[in-house]
């Protein structure tokens, strides 16, 4: 199995993504929300760029969560936050979604065969998820406004750590996600000084978010894997 | 003092490199033949971009160097080795060099304030040199056609250590990195390994390139900063 790691939403060209398992990352924090919220029980999650879009997306009963620059859009009832969902009040509902980088890396890997969202809090099942569908593996990190962000680094190279321990066969990766790998070795049990080190740790801290980078540095955390389907991100395996 | 390290030429945006003290990494050779070449009494090296070019900035006495694809130049006198410099042959000589990556980082970096050649060979001569300019670094991977190098991210990781260990404040740098220096930590002592494990190490390997990599993998053997001044590479401080 050959897998690849893509650093920003902006490297992904489509023929490095096209016949391939898409695992999508925004760790800080779309993708670690949108497993906190399906473990809350939400219905799914409908990624949307824009704010726009996602206000035309809504139906009755929808749930409007996002952000822009890390806060709350004005109107919506959420922000990004994995701890908005420490609650069983949103059980059954749908989600619209629209955060600053990690809908738009999912819109950009919609030519994958299959689609997945990882963060560290599912990162074990998730690799087992993805390695079930028995293709070529691209990992698409979001990035921070078209930079490389730290922390999806780190979760593609622990990503990856797992791919390698539950494979018979030595794994095929690119130079990137080789360095990734590296990167989470050095970094594996200091998942929180990481999060917190990078630049969109160390804004969401100062906008009062420190709560949320704990518990998205909880390493294999949940079990559940988000899995797009249609335009909706289920519960999926 | 801020670090930034940009990927691979492709991402080098003239607004990261201007004001900035720029050093080019292409472990995998050219910047290593270039520390070689100068350590071997060398006159100067002149990068050059193509071989048409490389062929008109020949004066009498000139040495003509390069690759395409790993492979020397047909009609050229030397390859990318910096194995080829074990002679004091060359004394004196300017070298022409022009290979795949290498020459085009350079070229790249002109518009920085101070030009730097940096590799593994001579990497804590390099990242002292570069911290006496005072400005902020911007460190440019070459990378291996318009993708990542392993190599030249170890080395990255490699410099922002010894700009880290000579410097009294602490240094700021950008997550990519931040991803570099843990790479380095993770491989410090596996240097010819990493290097053997990269693409570009497999495809040289294959060639035959082996002794090459093993030298271009001797951190520290060193002392030789190579600096552009106008169109020559020529030791500096």
């Amino acid at each position: 199995m050959r897998v690849e790691v893509i650093s920003t939403v902006n490297e992904a060209r489509a023929d490095r993504i096209h016949h391939r398992t898409a695992i999508v990352i925004d760790v800080l924090r779309a993708t670690s929300t949108i497993v906190a919220a399906l473990d809350a029980g939400v219905a799914g999650i409908i990624p949307s760029e824009t704010v726009m879009e996602a206000r035309a997306l809504q139906r009755p009963g929808d749930i409007m969560a996002g952000e822009r620059f890390g806060r709350k859009i004005a109107g919506f009832e959420l922000g990004n936050s994995p701890g908005d969902f420490n609650t069983s009040a949103y059980k059954g509902k749908r989600i619209i979604l629209t955060t600053t980088n990690g809908t738009r890396a999912l819109q950009k890997a919609l030519r994958a065969e299959a689609i997945l969202a990882g963060s560290l809090t599912n990162a074990s099942a998730c690799a087992a998820a993805a390695a079930r569908y028995g293709r070529d593996i691209v990992i698409l990190c979001a990035g921070s406004h078209d930079e490389f962000a730290l922390e999806d680094g780190l979760c593609a190279g622990l990503l990856i750590d797992r791919l390698q321990a539950n494979s018979t066969n030595p794994i095929d990766m690119d130079d990137f996600g080789a360095a990734m790998l590296g990167l989470y070795h050095n970094s594996a049990n200091r998942a929180v000084q990481t999060l917190l080190a990078s630049t969109t740790g160390k804004r969401l801290s100062k906008l009062g978010f420190g709560e949320d980078i704990e518990r998205c540095a909880l390493i294999d955390s949940s079990i559940t894997v988000p899995r797009l389907q249609g335009d909706m991100l289920i519960t999926g395996s």
